[in-house]
């Protein structure tokens, strides 16, 4: 069986917690107040920075030529054109390109970057596709949930749910699912029993994003 | 002015702030409940681990061969000697090592512990060292302001106190400085800010060490 | 003055002496033995690989968003077409992919790609441009050096001249001087120091890599 | 059959190897010029700092709390006593501090430190323990043979070979291979490749470092 087959249930649990959030429901059916939105654009900027770094180390440490070049690429079109689409969509709610680069990483965005990074940087290849695989396959499920529940009249929400549910996203989930399956496969028990645990805490963290934009968290002191 | 001067008032925030909360005033008064307090005593644990992991990247990192020294030291000594005061200590509270190392991270333990990890893996030598300040720094001003104020009955948790209020903590605290100050007199402005921004990430994670403690904080998920 | 003025002097003695050596005399006048020259292009090959990573990790230590697109495309370019092209490179000498992929570090090949990785891990984002900068300027200069001396009859090795003379490459050059200036300049001096230290270890290996190629250096045991 | 095993009699060739060459058979007789052996006592001064680093870094990543205390007893040891018995041994040969520390890495110690540097930061625990067990492995046979075949008259000779026969180098050295052993267990097949590789290039380095103190080895440029 597949390694992200025996974590598909657990996943689960963590997508349906994050559909059932608030802020994920109200986002879905287009009720979602702009506050907690405009905040969540502008910590997902902060978090695809430090996203890409994750991509970054993934290339710097691929055992093979190929990943290397999958690494690669992905980080050239994160940090080169997604970061594009993500400032004109973020205009669209009147963040400017300025107010973006500007904002404090939030306390759960800087402890959900600085678990991937670390992670990265001290562990092997497969904890790399362990960490990052959450964001990618949590964003293309509530997409897909979300669009299967129908699509909203909100042009900005409905546009966010569509592209988190298109092909070019599943197609990005199912080549990451893939590659976690692959270095799985010959790993050590002990390496997938890590995987896990990392793919959890990462999974925990997508909840707590979600929460933290809901709540609008900022720095205690 | 040392660089350890320019940031004083803004340290003595955080520090007054970490006095003011109620797990550290209980503390001191010596009727905080032990419930907080074995919490503290386990997250602790962890924390120790990962902060010897700081020491071991600041060892590999060091620029010259004298601070490479101090830094093997300082990790030696955590590793094969405090770890060991820390297990006596807790098992005054019931918690034997098998306790202490089957603890799971709290999300606080974790953010703190990888924000310190990055910075040491991507970071430079002095970024380490503005990392790993706060944790000396504010544990002797705790320790130092909470005995000023005069020891409690409680057996355990006045020698708490007097371990961070003594000679031999302050003395490290004061190394802690004064290296701080040596590798910030020499770098850049641009650097002193970041050394800055670390530092201020730091204090406010002990502020939280000691509130997730009060709270017994837990995963959501 | 620029940084990169003030070692144009000593970069330049590096530059005479690789001009010099017979491997790339004979190469630019086409009369070079192909045993070298393919035990060349194979090691470039893996070199290529190693510098990859040198990218890869400057994108993950930029200090700043530009800094990291640029490093991105760097990467990218160079492992999802730069290869390819030395892919059909090699094989107008009889060398197939099978063949580069299959080709044993050099021990100079080695040497010099740990010393890159190396100076990435440990080292900060300056470092690594210092590192990498003499591969760029030190092909450029050769590259031009030998086009003005005249274009040979041996098709591909002008090629070869033609290429790192070219402009595309020229530009990459003045790109990467120009992001050492940079750096430079708001550095300490003890930083600058470094870097002309790393500048001058990757210099003496770019001779070392065409006098490993001339001797068809292997390992002694 | 324990990994260490299976390297035997590979290893063997390199130990016969480095007992073969005539810097190391003149050393065993106490008939080596002291020239070589003053630029071997410099160059081991810069490998013993390097070598540390790759001690913390294996600290850094340690999967258990037990060996994350095992190499920071080897770091402290070696940065902190080890280091003052070359420093007390090197003047016997004229050599002080001053010089030691002022001495440039040759080319082979440049390459081999920054091997071992380069595999343990991007490399894992297990990658970290193979590069560095031919240091142990191969000092503790050639200090054994060599005491096997009999002492010489020159002291300084005599103490060397004692030193690297003796019982605590040896012991040290049966921990090392033990741990190897240890981690090879619970590895993967292709781990254990990578672990032979990565052991393999170290045996070399340590011939080459032996040979590069005879030809009392220079930089070309």
């Amino acid at each position: 069986m597949a390694f992200t087959d025996t974590i598909r249930d657990e996943a689960d649990e963590f997508w349906s917690a994050i559909l059932d959030h608030p802020m994920v429901a109200r986002l879905g059916e287009g009720i979602l107040d702009e506050g907690p939105f405009r905040y969540w654009v502008r910590q997902d900027y902060v978090y695809l920075v430090e996203y890409s770094r994750l991509f970054a180390l993934g290339a710097a440490k691929a055992p093979t030529f190929d990943s290397m070049g999958t690494f690669a690429s992905l980080l050239e079109s994160t940090v080169n054109e997604e970061m594009d689409l993500h400032r004109s969509y973020a205009a669209e709610f009147g963040i400017d390109t300025t107010d973006l680069e500007a904002t404090t990483p939030s306390p759960t965005t800087r402890a959900y970057t600085d678990f991937l990074v670390r992670t990265a940087t001290l562990g092997s290849f497969g904890d790399i596709v362990a960490a990052l695989l959450p964001c990618m396959w949590g964003f293309n499920e509530t997409g897909r949930r979300l669009a299967d529940a129908g699509v909203s009249d909100h042009d900005q929400y409905a546009a966010w749910v569509e592209m988190y549910a298109g092909d070019e996203f599943t197609e990005l989930t199912d080549w990451c699912k893939s590659l976690m399956d692959d270095v799985a496969a010959s790993a050590t028990e002990s390496d997938r029993e890590r995987f896990r645990d990392l793919f959890r805490t990462s999974a925990q963290y997508e909840y707590l994003f979600w929460d933290a934009a809901w709540r609008q968290e900022e720095w205690p002191l």
